[in-house]
């Protein structure tokens, strides 16, 4: 075994924390690597955590290293910054607060921020819970800030979703429900001390009663979170929410459900892999034949349109390909 | 030309909602339409408006609209719903409130969710935007919910990107704005009248004043927007942002900045059309020939790894474009 594998798949810190950067970073070797350690992943069990910005999500998930560490789990988390695209990701507090649990070597925390790329940030992050796998962490926590596809593409590395809501967030939050519906296997009403959280469940309660998801054989359970500030009740609540993350893993193994997603979280890492086996060859030597800024200007001056040079391009690339 | 091209450069209303309906669905036919209209496109000026959910974009947005009328502008609007991919989009009761301009000929509003799809959104948003450039708007809105890297993907259509920020809305709100500040070229803190607001506009102004874009001839200006229910003060505001709006465009076109944006925009159109042109063939036939189900069970059983696989149908694909 590569020197580097195995220190990785022993749980070397170091080595794992490189290998993630590199992958951060888009480094080919990174791929080489990935390749290499996927025989020693897949058996960790995946958590995501998302939500709207402000709901509380690494307060949640700092609370659940804690209640997991108490189960004498070891833990990885990923904390995947999508909102910082140009910056290369910004140092977010709430997080900070999660390296308390730094000290701790059964916790291994990092965060990973797009670098504007072609939606690579999904593939990124499944090979950085790969990583995470290989060093033998029996949970992964992923965590990210938002709710659009991308968002989406990103919890669906993981095996059991929990989605966070808090009350009074506005009309645009209640409207998201029907997409989060269809993502959530736990359901955390978060601040759920403040005004609007009993109205928040009922219309959770009612929009899950009419859900196809609830004939199916589980229907997301709806924990209640109260306040972060009340140390007490707030860590009943967060064994409340582990509590309903393991019933929810129990039903995926005993149905036979947890097999199902490993099926399609493959599927969708083909996917990404196959959109960056696609594109890279062909944008980078658009790029370097300085060929990109002739056909935007000839777009720009609608001398052409994006279409007809895509294929032409993609019909000019698998040319060059067969003279090989 | 066309005549359903040659109907929508007349502005017809039924041609144009059909081709964004078929754009939506991904109807090859639509491919070619876009074709044939873009040599009809780039004429109109494209705002973006966009930040976190309940900031009140489309308050905003629909305030925008009457104001602009009132400047004899005709007009577009685009409401981009990322956040149900899977139910294909839901219906928003901000942008029915819109709908109180549908009466207006002037005014022609479209919605567009995503379909799921290998980041098709972009690229889907991008064409209906240039169905009411053909129309012959002089000005499109396009509203998207959210931050993350496809919200930016969207509002990188617009030459003028307003980021609309609300006071209060927690920590994550805030290290938001590393990466909104690269994007923003006006910034709007609604709800101004709400706690926090001048505390939120004295961040934002130090974080401008540091921010590289300063140098460059444009600082982005903040606009402060009341309360939408007293509607003397808020019309009033409504009036200095579309102000401001019009000066950046000014701005743009003075410093030879906006043929700039129309050269990346170019650019951004041509991964977009790329990356379908390349992954839609490819993905079509791995699922067709039932290939997509065998090599996920085998990435599933860790008998092979995404990347090996995607390597192997990238070559095997090229392959086949070689016997043709």
């Amino acid at each position: 075994m590569d020197s580097i594998i195995k220190k990785i798949c022993d749980g070397d810190i170091r080595s794992a924390s490189r290998l993630i950067r590199d992958i951060e970073d888009k480094l080919p070797a990174a791929k080489t690597k990935i390749k290499k350690l996927y025989a020693h992943t897949g058996k960790s069990f995946i958590i995501g955590i998302t939500g709207a910005p402000g709901a509380g999500k690494s307060t949640l998930a700092d609370a659940l290293i804690t209640e997991l560490r108490n189960r004498n789990k070891t833990i990885g988390v990923l904390a995947v910054d999508p909102t910082s695209p140009f910056t290369g990701g910004a140092i977010l507090g709430d997080r900070i607060r999660m390296q308390r649990h730094a000290e701790d070597s059964g916790v291994f925390i990092r965060s990973l921020a797009t670098r504007g790329a072609l939606g690579g940030l999904s593939l990124a992050a499944g090979n950085a819970i790969h990583v995470m796998e290989a060093m033998g962490k029996d949970i992964i926590i992923v965590e990210t800030v938002g709710i659009g596809q991308q968002e989406i593409d990103i919890v669906n590395h993981a095996h059991s979703v929990v989605v966070v809501l808090v009350p009074g967030m506005g009309d645009e939050i209640q409207t998201m429900k029907a997409g989060l519906m269809e993502i959530a296997d736990v359901f955390v009403i978060n601040k759920a001390n403040r005004a609007g959280a009993k109205q928040l469940q009922a219309e959770l309660t009612s929009m899950l009663n009419l859900s196809p998801k609830a004939a199916d054989g589980w229907k997301p359970p709806i924990v209640m979170i109260g306040d972060a500030l009340k140390p007490l009740t707030f860590a009943e609540d967060t064994v409340q929410l582990a509590q309903k993350i393991e019933e929810h893993h129990s039903y995926l193994q005993k149905s036979g459900k947890l097999t199902e997603r490993m099926h399609r979280k493959a599927m969708a890492e083909i996917k990404d892999a196959l959109s960056s086996c696609l594109m890279e060859p062909v944008m980078h030597s658009l790029i370097e034949s300085g060929e990109l800024e002739k056909l935007s200007e000839k777009i720009k001056n609608r001398k052409s349109d994006p279409y007809s040079v895509a294929e032409e391009i993609t019909e000019k690339f698998f040319q060059k390909q067969e003279k090989r």
